[in-house]
């Protein structure tokens, strides 16, 4: 296989996660590393045998077929736009934007863009098992979906004015995995959220603890389960109630070891974080994306399935808000 | 330790748990059998070298003790007022009644009755250790409930139109839970509710098929899931959602067996329905009955257990009817 | 159904097991407790409404069908032969006696005789549920068991002299599992054991860790896993491996609950001790005696299987002092 | 981090686990590929940018700082040692060599050499945990081991001959296992072996199946548990028995996914064979050889290790043929 260069514009959080990936595959080599604070481009590129470009040079370079947005949120729809426009194939860090006007406003461009936003649950491979037999009608035809995701602590309060909220900083998962399961379109959303947590997070005017009820037009129901502070890991669950049984999906534990004493038996802590938890995701999402950028695949995940979710996510906090379903 | 006599009223489904139960305890002699309709009372009496008899004579002889109310609903309450008029300690089935304004009315009699209601969950061993962890603090503050509570196979069509439908005879059951481990009165319930397994119950105006989010006052949530059809059998647990982590009590399995193959490894099959289910939860009731018979125990649910129960599942009606939450 | 008169002989550890058991089956009268030391035939009589005899009373009266044995082991064959001789059915706890010798001399008294013995392990519902599976071929042909009998706690070394030995007091219950599964009788047993957990057991002569290998003739294998002191309950289970995948009755839990935390995924204690992990056993142990009382059975374990297993058990230790293997 | 080139020998079923692992990590370059027959190396090398070589040419190279020898078991001890006489750290297959005695023979030209045995379940995540526990002492003393090693299906017949039989070529992981964590070497071995799965394999003078009992000076015992076919997939286990409780590590499933239906609980299958069962350990132990090239730890697992795992073999053969203990 041959190689084609990519360029990472953002090497923090997320970067530190896709770039490696990228830079490992045997399709791909990571050729720029984009990040405008000191040195952080340099540690990610001197590791990979990549180098430092700003966004410019690295669109501007023909070779680079490729480009991974895992900048700052606020920034995600501006890089993207550019790198789509220079006719590269993309990879975006999810949300597309927190503002749901200014992301709707921006989607002529990525009609027919090589586009692929960073919904990484649908590709880790327990929640992929579950769509497939789903999809296969195993167990018969879907009823109800419950989808727990909790984060296993809440994060600091810097982190809230800048994150779009819970709803769509977090539950934007969820909502995705949601229409991604459920395939059909919600019509009703009722939340109902506290703060629970951290009380400077509600001093934010945040929540931290929701349970949301999504409804479908043939009577579907999926509920939501989020809190910012899971207090045993990173709890990450799927279950489908079926006509003919229930499909779950469960946490994946740090090992199989178990200790049994006369306390119990005692088995090893779930993941406590995302980058454990869906290192396969991850893995596998760049495995897609490499297709994409070999012209072996579509997207997967397009940008209008970002607005989707970011709608559900806008309606979810209007209903805590009022205490009343909404209607997206 | 001296036996007494007990009277079991009706030998229908629920009597035929009771009544044995009774008989084999070594602190209770079942005495009479009361059930009008013909060689029912008899069969169960024959059984346990007890009597058959009419209500008013079973409660007329002051040898009885305690009575045990296990006829249908709709008779639940004069049969359990006759015998708490009558001085006897009253175990008597859920609900008290389908018309939340009767049982209000009838709640003075009930003041200093020893009266125990039949939510027999709060008995089960499993779900009574996770109330006792909880109350101790053991995962730290409880923050939010799932309660799943699905019956492995809808009811013939002719149950419904008797059976107060779904929240009033099925929800309940976890409405009581609810109120019993949150130690909150809930102040908000959203229900949304489908009939998604047999249409027929739809026409006869019932749902098949719910979920019902309960808000406190300190803003802990609630979720209970419920379906007249599981397909995989008596699906019944309750996880709870702490500041310190979470406690789950699953489901009981019929035996321990694992067949691991190609195909996966193969656990048996979750218990059918509730006599398998809750055998030890209906086993522990009687043995509080035997302790509020014999005056060493005041009844654990009460009367008013009963009203709070039956007031929230009307409220669930009401939220499911109007697609808005509803403050009982 | 009529109750038959049954007598109990030993109302000691076991005794206090099966009497109630017993008492509360609706086919059985518990009529006798015969038991010599002061107090103990009378407290258990007194609890079910029983009477208090010797042996020869309760042996000569005709309405008595039945006698459970419980007393001491070194007066099992007496007692047992005793109720023979006087036409009762009888179930017998395990083992027959510690004398192999002594046991076949007694064999001809007991070859039409309705005698039960107390192997409760072919009694469980999960080892049942295993063995089932294994006859209907569900996973193919066995090839190999795996059975693992290990006490939560060593006893007191007061114990040790009169018990007759790890492999006669405990490993017997795995032999008699081996020969229900295997279907085959051994042709070679290698026993290797040490004192690992209490030296006292090892100054009386006596082991309190061992590993059992028996083979059969047609080359299947089977290991027997024993330890006087599990440090973590009652630890019982079976493994059976076909050609088709393996099956596996593993452990009962004291309840379902499991919680989550930072620490992993605790689940209760395993149940600490026979009455407990097999109380479902203990229970339909007496259902089939009184089967056999009222003449709808023939005993499933008879006189000719404890001395199977006994001979097994004496081929087990001398195995172990030799460390050669040994074929009975 | 500086790559330093590294050359594999052999690419066939393992060179195609070990070869991508080395030429993904960034502290290596596999920079040579050496493999004789036609088309082999090259399709390698080409994937991963390499070059095609014969072993001298590669060993003569200076750059080469490392040589992983994944050839046939025939040529293990050749290709290890001319890779060490030419002062490159290697990385071996198990096992040295089947011939015990050549094996030893050649142990002084291994004395300082930088020589990392592939017993890759040392490096099994879940593996080590349980190592760790038990050498921190969590639930007491080591009194006892369980290995299970049971491969999916059987090989081909034509496999055999060349193999070193089931106790070198197979049950050899798990006695290196023992000696890793039993902490004392076995002076008692006892095999007991069968052809049950493929008679086939009885007629080549090989067994499928085989149950060993180690014994060590103080007492502790060890089982292990060998099938050439289970059934199932690949099964993996360990336990170990300890004075406060027991630790064990158990199979990985391929996903969390379980399917509850009237049926049962149907969890995903185990992994069916050692290239996903073992992906970590495999990803784990090339990192632990990028250390030893890079000169930052002496090998875990050396030469010595290879040759007492090889004695234990050749005493299980024997015990198995003599149907005798024997002590190494």
């Amino acid at each position: 296989m041959q190689r084609i260069d990519v360029a990472l514009v953002g090497a923090g959080r997320m970067g530190q996660v896709h770039g490696p990936n990228a830079a490992r595959h045997p399709g791909l080599r990571l050729k720029y590393v984009v990040d405008a604070r000191p040195g952080v481009a340099e540690a990610m590129a001197g590791q990979w045998q990549a180098g430092v470009a700003g966004l410019e040079q690295a669109l501007a370079d023909p070779s680079v077929g490729g480009v991974l947005v895992c900048s700052t949120t606020d920034q995600h729809l501006a890089h993207a736009s550019a790198a789509v426009a220079a006719g590269k194939a993309v990879f975006c860090e999810k949300p597309v934007d927190l503002d749901l006007a200014k992301a709707r406003q921006a989607q002529p461009l990525f009609r027919d863009a090589r586009f692929l936003l960073g919904f990484n649950r649908r590709f880790d491979p327990h929640f992929l098992a579950l769509k497939r037999r789903l999809d296969a009608g195993e167990v018969g035809r879907l009823e109800a979906l419950h989808i727990v995701n909790h984060d296993p602590a809440a994060p600091p309060p810097g982190f809230i004015p800048t994150s779009g909220g819970l709803f769509k900083d977090f539950t934007i998962h969820d909502l995705d995995l949601a229409r991604w399961l459920l395939g059909e379109e919600p019509c009703e959303v009722f939340a109902s959220a506290s703060c629970l947590v951290d009380p400077e997070i509600g001093r934010l005017g945040d929540v931290d603890t929701a349970r949301v009820l999504l409804r479908t037009p043939s009577g579907r129901l999926c509920v939501i389960s989020n809190t910012r502070r899971s207090g045993c890991g990173y709890d990450q669950r799927i279950e489908a109630f079926c006509s003919g049984g229930r499909l779950a999906a469960d946490n994946v534990h740090t090992s199989t070891l178990v200790a049994t004493t006369a306390q119990g038996a005692l088995a090893a802590p779930i993941h406590p974080g995302f980058p454990e938890r869906y290192r396969d995701a991850y893995r596998a999402q760049i495995e897609h994306f490499a297709d994409v950028v070999h012209g072996r695949a579509a997207p997967a995940i397009g940008y209008d399935d970002g607005i989707a979710a970011l709608a559900l996510a806008e309606a979810c906090g209007q209903s805590a808000r009022a205490a009343a379903p909404v209607h997206p």
